[in-house]
């Protein structure tokens, strides 16, 4: 199960919350188990799972149809499915059903609740909700559909649920740590690939193809590939393009799929041959940040001054200047997590919490250099998840 | 340049609107031409662009701080760029900066609006949009920003602008048009990549990685991925498995990525040796309602209209049970531009249209059979956008 159940309890008697809906694709997948793909690859599409507070009755999952057999074939822990609209699917009289098929027939011969919010207000009031405090994550339902929620169900109060699971979310369950190292592991071999292919007349784009169709093979989905090259490498978001390698370039890889939902969040930093000595210098100052993090990441300790004792040493190893609106931020479902590792966070690490710690630095005219590992935060300190080290590595 | 400029300010008029602002990753590309990474990779990085109509000013980005490399990269038409945030870029003082760092170094010397709420607020003041009625794009707004929003700009009518968007962009323009047959080209070069690793003992899998791998290395990005096998083939988004494929199997492709920001959403159907009877006789069916939307199609039509002729050709000739929601939909930036071909649509098809036409059956026990084309509707019929035929696959 991903969701951590004790501190979504926890949190919702803190908030006096009878229950919360889940509606983006990230808080779907976390609190039932449903992956609804038409939410992860559109904009607008509905889905939901309401997750309510104990004595308040069983979560349950909203689904369109169509999307019945995502749930039949991937066996979410939340029996309690509701349906709406009309999809056709029809069922060969002759043949004896596979499990599956015998589970997607159940599912649709269940009430047609018409459109995701009759389904919803009905999930609602069977749970004895009509009247009660529920969290709606507002990051998923379409405006207008929010509306009609709020007037089919007049007495009850919503209020916005996004910082409620973001909260939720910020402490790994077991099975999400397994899943985030998976991810990690697929990123590292995907960057271990690319550089494989990097050689003079290599392009840009050569190597994004390598480092993706590898992360496809490792079974992750491409998502974040930031690769730059020489000058380009400067560039925070840079984008694969027809740049031709050339001796000496820095290629910097910022970069991380989806594995299982999980994201990853990982930077590593090439040289095409012998670096410059000024990319040797600033990669040590950069990673130096890094390795502190790892010495002072630990239960109860602010992320501010996390952000403070790694900008420190980055400063004191040989980046006099370097400057930073954070070094680091929490990795699950989205790429960022909670918490932040910025300078004015109030935040407090906890044990459970997966973040990618990271010293990236940019200079137009020179290079990017970056650092980043995903680390899991344990009783006593920081766990990396990595398995390759974060030293320059010439190719 | 993506935005259909005559229709978009058509609309605007006819709606009393000054101006437009786009906040989802599909609305700014279009809008802008300005391709916002983190917006699309994640839920919650604001970057907007404003659309004014004629009289109102020039159009507009919003971009945080750390996106601007991706202006300075790309380039895009639009040239007033307002930044919000800090993001911390050095400049090498020794070095002659190519065009694209020093784009990007004026970008940052710009003012910062702090958030992204203050931007536009300052951009649509600069406009003289103070105190006008604005349509604002709901879908990609955090909810709390819209709140600071209409909170800075009382006397401002905000009105939702989601459906004045899907409208404007349902006409493609010729850049638009080039962009979705390259799409399709890159799907239907996948789909034969997929079909050529197809023999007895390969999985599902197997297909996949050589579907989005070639995907790719064409130049997409893998998004829609539904390849279904044998009885898994009925699932109406069948995610790849470890199902290994036997003789007489059904392959179904519901398939397509995106290239250049354009999606593709094409059907075919191939069969592992001879296929079944009943699976041509199906095939036969649902081929021949495609095949009949290439005959009423045209600048005119009632969407409604196409709808009737297709499932009337379908039934007739071969699947007298066939029932569906839809035959067909737009596709463009989204996977489902406007129209749609429904029975209850009251939309008319018009000149430079682009549409996915399909006739899924999905069978539980038997098989799921499925063909879509993409087509864009010219002066006078319909133009198919691919370059393989719609005919069963034996391989």
């Amino acid at each position: 199960m991903l969701v951590n159940q004790p501190r979504a309890q926890e949190r919702l008697k803190q908030e006096g919350l009878a229950a919360i809906v889940a509606t983006s694709g990230e808080n779907v997948v976390y609190s039932s188990g449903f992956w609804a793909m038409s939410q992860w690859i559109r904009r607008g599409p509905q889905a939901y799972a309401v997750y309510p507070a104990e004595g308040h009755g069983e979560p349950c999952i909203i689904a369109s149809t169509g999307t019945l057999d995502l749930i039949a074939d991937q066996e979410p822990w939340v029996r309690d499915v509701r349906r709406y609209g009309f999809f056709a699917v029809e069922v060969d009289p002759g043949a004896r059903l596979e499990p599956r098929d015998e589970r997607l027939k159940r599912l649709q011969e269940a009430a047609d609740d018409t459109d995701p919010v009759q389904a919803l207000v009905r999930a609602l009031r069977d749970r004895g909700l009509d009247g009660a405090r529920v969290g709606l994550d507002e990051t998923g339902i379409i405006p207008a559909y929010l509306d009609k929620l709020r007037e089919a169900m007049p007495g009850t109060t919503f209020v916005r649920a996004a910082e409620t699971f973001r909260h939720i979310r910020a402490v790994k369950t077991p099975e999400e740590v397994e899943r985030l190292r998976g991810s990690a592991h697929v990123a590292e071999t995907s960057i271990a690939a690319a550089l494989a292919v990097a050689r003079e007349g290599a392009t840009e784009r050569d190597l994004a193809y390598a480092f993706h169709s590898t992360t496809l093979r490792e079974g992750g989905i491409p998502v974040l590939g930031v690769i730059g090259t020489g000058p380009r490498s400067a560039l925070s978001s840079a984008q694969p393009s027809d740049r031709v390698l050339q001796r000496g370039d820095v290629i910097r890889f910022d970069v991380g799929g989806r594995y299982r939902h999980y994201r990853a969040d990982i930077a590593r930093i090439g040289c095409l041959g012998e670096p410059a000595d000024k990319v040797r210098r600033y990669h040590h100052a950069i990673r130096a940040g890094l390795l502190r993090a790892y010495e002072v990441m630990k239960p109860g300790v602010r992320c501010a001054d996390v952000f403070d004792a790694v900008m420190e040493t980055v400063r004191r190893e040989g980046l006099a200047h370097y400057t930073r609106n954070h070094v680091g931020h929490g990795i699950g479902l989205d790429g960022y997590d909670a918490p932040n590792l910025t300078p004015g966070s109030t935040e407090v690490l906890e044990e459970g919490m997966v973040l990618s710690v990271e010293t990236p630095y940019y200079e137009l005219g020179f290079a990017g250099l970056q650092v980043e590992d995903m680390v899991h935060v344990t009783k006593t300190g920081l766990a990396s998840l990595m398995s390759t080290s974060s030293e320059l590595r010439v190719v």
